[in-house]
C-alpha cells in the first residue's frame, strides 16, 4: 500500500474549485478571443538552456531541472514568457506580424512552500507582438477591462504608467544609473509610505533634494482636472516628452471608446518587477480588496527574443493572476460553489423503471438542461442527500406512478418547493424558466 | 544566442491547431458537464511511488523521473487513471460515493520517438466511481455517443463487450489460466484475419478445436435478428450468463433512450489492453476511417484504488483519444483552419482616425461578433494580406471619408462581395446575418 499523498507545494483542485475556475478561464478565452488572439501551446517541457538564460537567479535555483532518458538536460517551464519568446523565434515565418497570442498553462517554480503559494500554478498571458502602437497599448488596458468585467468584478482600477518617464525624470536629475533601484523603491510607496522611500532613495547615495523631487513626481495624482496640462510643466527632457505624449495617446483612445474613467489611472509609482519593460506598464487593483496587490499587470517591451534572435521583436501584454483572483473572488462572497456541473438529479425510486429514467433524463438534457441521473434505486433519504451535498438546483422523482402516468415530481432544492405529477415538458418550461429566466 | 527548439517529441501548436483543439476541448467538456461529470486537476507532478507502482514496466521504462530540490524522488504523471486513483484515496471523506469526474490534460512518456507519436499529449478522461449498475455502463455509452456528435461526426461505431464473457468461455474450455494472452490474441482478429489468430492460439498450446471454438464465439455479430436468442446457447457457465445478462441490460437502457442501432454493436473480440477491466469493455472506430484505430475506449474496473486502499472502489469510464481525434477531423476535411479565433478585421487606412477605429472595433464586439483592430495605419494592401492569411471572415475598411460620414465599407473575404459606405448597425447585421445565419 502506498499514502495517497501530493508534493509539497502542490495540490488538487476538488469539483467545487475546479468548477469555478473551469468557468473563469473559459470567460476569459472568450474575451481574448473576442480581441482576436489566438491560442497557442508549447511543452511543458524544455531544453533547459532555453529557459535559463533569460531567468533572473532566482528562477534559476527554483527550476525543476534535470538530465532525460536521451541524457538531455531539462526543465519544466517557469513561466509562459521565455517559452512565447522561444516560439515567436522558431516560427516567425510561419506566424508573421503582428502577431496575438493567449495562453494559459501551468508553470512550476521550486519556491519555499507558505501559505497561498504553489510550485505548481497558472498562468494567463495575452501578448500583442510586433507593433509599437499606442492603439496596441490600448488594447491590452481594453482587454483587462473587459476581462475582469465578464468575471462580473465591477469596481478596479487599471494603474497606468510610462517606464519613459521615470527613465526621463531620473536622467534630468543625473540619478539614471540608478534607475532599477530607484523603481523599486518608488513602488512601494504605497506599502511603506512617503517617509520610508524617502530614506531609502538617500540610502542609494542620491542627494535629499532630489530624492524630495522624485518623491514630489511620483505622488501627482490625475484629481479631475486637466492632468496633461498639470505634468506639462515637468517634462524635462524628450524621454519625458515622449513618455507623455504616449500616455496621451493612450487616454485618448480609452476616453473614445468610453470606457469609464473611474476603472484607469495614471500612477508614476508603478514600476512592475521585471527588468524588460521599456514602455507603458499596467497593473489593477480590486478597490474592495486593495491589499492583495495586482490581479492583472503586464507592459511594453522592446525585444521579446533578444536571447534567440538577433531580429529585434517588440510588444506589449500582460498577464491575469488566476489564483489570486480566484482567492480575491472567494474573499468578495462571489462564487457560488457547487459541486457538480449539472441542475438537475434525477432519481429513480423503483428498479424496474431504469431504461424510462434514462430516457428521462437524456429528454432533459436535450432541452439543454444539464441533468444528471443517480445511477441506482437507492432510498429517496440517501438520493437526496447526494444532490443536497452536491448542490443540484432541481430533483427530480421517478416512481412506479409517475412512469404509469407518464408524469414527474419535481422540487426546487433552494427553496424546498415541490410540484407533484406534471408534465414532464411542463416540468421542463418550470426548470428552464428558474434557471435561466426565460421559457 | 541559443538556438530556439523543441525537445524531440516534443510539439508546438500554432493558432490554426491550437484553435480547433481549444475548440474541441470547451465542446466535449460541455458534453461531459451536461451529464454531471464534474471537472478535477491533479497536479502534473507527483511521487514516483504513487505513479509507479500501478504502472506496467514499459511505463516505468517511459516515467519522466528525477530527484526534486527537496531530494523527493519524484515523475510527472503519465496518465490520468493512477492520478485519479490517487485522487479519490485521498479525498473520499470530502467527494462521497457515487462520484463522477472528467479530467483533460496533459501527460508524459518518454517513447521511442515516432511519427504521430509525441511524448507529451492530451488525454481527456471521464469516469463514474462507486456504482455498479448497467445504468452507469450505459451512460459511458451515450457520453461517448453525444460527444462525437457534438463534434460533428456521424457515422462511427461504439463496440462493445463484457470481459465476462470471455472470461467464462476461457473457464468452460479450461485454458483460463492464459485469458490474457488469449485475449491479446483475439484483439487481432480484425487486422491479421481468422487463420493468423487460430496459429496464434494454437502456439499458446490450446487444443486446434478449442482455438476453434473461441474464433466461432468472437466471430458471432449482430445481424439484424433477436442477438441475445442467438447468443444464449453458447451459455456455458454463470460467468457468461452474468455478463450476457449485463450486456442485455445495457441494450434495454440504449433502446430506451433511442440511441440509433447503427451507432453500436457486441463485439467478442474486443479486448482492449489494460489488465484491470472486470466488466463491460467499450472501443469506437469512425465508419470512415476504421483503420486509425479507436478513438473513445474503456470500461469496468472493480478496484480502482487498490494500491492506495483496503476499502475497494468499483468504476467504470473511458477516454477520447483527443490527438487521434483531431489527426481523424484533418483527414475527414472536417476541421476549418483559422489563424484567428475573431471574425473581423478593422482596418484603420488613416492614421488620424486611431481613437474613431478602437471605438468602432468595441461596438462589434459588444454586438458578439469577435472583432480585430489592425494596430496600425499600414498600407491597404498589407492589411488585406493579413486579413487573408489569419482567416477573418469580413473585413471592415475606415478612411478619412467614413469616419466623416459615419459609414463604414466592408468586404466579404470568402467571395470578395464589398458594400461601400453603409452604416455601421446595417454593417453589423449583416455580418451577423452572414455568420450566424440569424440577425
Amino acid at each position: 500500500m502506498v499514502t495517497p499523498r501530493t508534493l509539497s507545494g502542490f495540490k488538487d483542485r476538488l469539483p467545487s474549485e475546479a468548477i469555478i475556475k473551469h468557468n473563469v478561464i473559459e470567460k476569459l478565452s472568450k474575451v481574448f478571443r473576442s480581441f482576436g488572439f489566438a491560442p497557442i501551446e508549447t511543452p511543458h517541457l524544455e531544453y533547459a538552456d532555453i529557459l535559463i538564460k533569460q531567468g533572473s537567479d532566482e528562477i534559476q535555483k527554483e527550476l525543476y531541472r534535470f538530465t532525460d532518458h536521451g541524457e538531455r538536460d531539462v526543465a519544466l517551464r517557469f513561466d509562459l514568457t521565455v517559452p512565447l519568446a522561444r516560439f515567436v523565434s522558431q516560427h516567425k515565418e510561419a506566424l508573421g506580424l503582428p502577431f496575438k497570442r493567449y495562453a494559459i498553462g501551468n508553470v512550476f517554480r521550486g519556491e519555499r512552500a507558505q501559505a497561498g503559494r504553489y510550485r505548481e500554478f497558472t498562468q494567463c498571458d495575452f501578448d500583442f507582438i510586433g507593433t509599437t502602437s499606442a492603439s496596441s497599448d490600448a488594447e491590452i488596458i481594453l482587454v483587462i477591462y473587459e476581462s475582469l468585467k465578464a468575471l462580473g468584478i465591477e469596481s478596479f482600477t487599471i494603474r497606468i504608467n510610462n517606464r519613459k518617464i521615470m527613465n526621463g525624470l531620473c536622467k534630468s536629475l543625473g540619478v539614471d544609473d540608478k534607475i532599477e533601484a530607484i523603481l523599486r523603491e518608488v513602488d512601494k510607496i504605497e506599502k511603506v509610505g512617503e517617509e520610508k522611500v524617502l530614506e531609502s532613495l538617500t540610502s542609494l547615495q542620491i542627494e535629499k533634494q532630489k530624492a524630495a523631487q522624485i518623491i514630489e513626481f511620483i505622488k501627482i495624482k490625475e484629481n479631475g482636472g486637466d492632468f496633461f496640462s498639470t505634468i506639462a510643466e515637468y517634462e524635462q527632457n524628450e524621454f519625458m516628452v515622449e513618455g507623455i505624449k504616449e500616455l496621451k495617446k493612450i487616454y485618448g483612445i480609452l476616453s473614445a471608446i468610453e470606457m469609464p474613467k473611474s476603472a484607469y489611472a495614471i500612477d508614476f509609482s508603478i514600476a512592475r518587477g521585471l527588468g524588460y519593460y521599456t514602455g507603458i506598464v499596467y497593473e489593477t487593483v480590486l478597490n474592495e480588496l486593495p491589499t492583495i496587490g495586482s490581479v492583472a499587470s503586464g507592459g511594453r517591451y522592446d525585444n521579446l527574443t533578444q536571447n534567440f534572435s538577433k531580429e529585434k521583436m517588440e510588444g506589449v501584454g500582460a498577464s491575469i493572476g488566476l489564483d489570486r483572483l480566484l482567492a480575491a473572488l472567494e474573499q468578495l462572497g462571489r462564487l457560488d460553489r457547487k459541486e457538480t456541473p449539472s441542475s438537475v438529479l434525477v432519481m429513480p425510486l423503483d428498479e424496474e423503471i431504469e431504461a424510462e429514467s434514462a430516457k428521462i433524463t437524456k429528454k432533459l438534457r436535450d432541452s439543454s438542461i444539464g441533468a444528471e441521473l443517480y445511477p441506482a434505486p437507492h432510498k429517496l433519504k440517501k438520493q437526496l442527500a447526494y444532490a443536497n451535498k452536491k448542490g443540484h438546483e432541481f430533483v427530480l422523482f421517478l416512481g412506479q406512478d409517475e412512469i404509469k402516468n407518464s408524469v414527474v415530481t419535481i422540487r426546487n432544492m433552494k427553496n424546498g418547493t415541490q410540484i407533484d405529477m406534471v408534465s414532464l415538458s411542463d416540468a421542463i418550461s418550470h426548470i428552464k424558466h428558474t434557471l435561466y429566466g426565460g421559457n
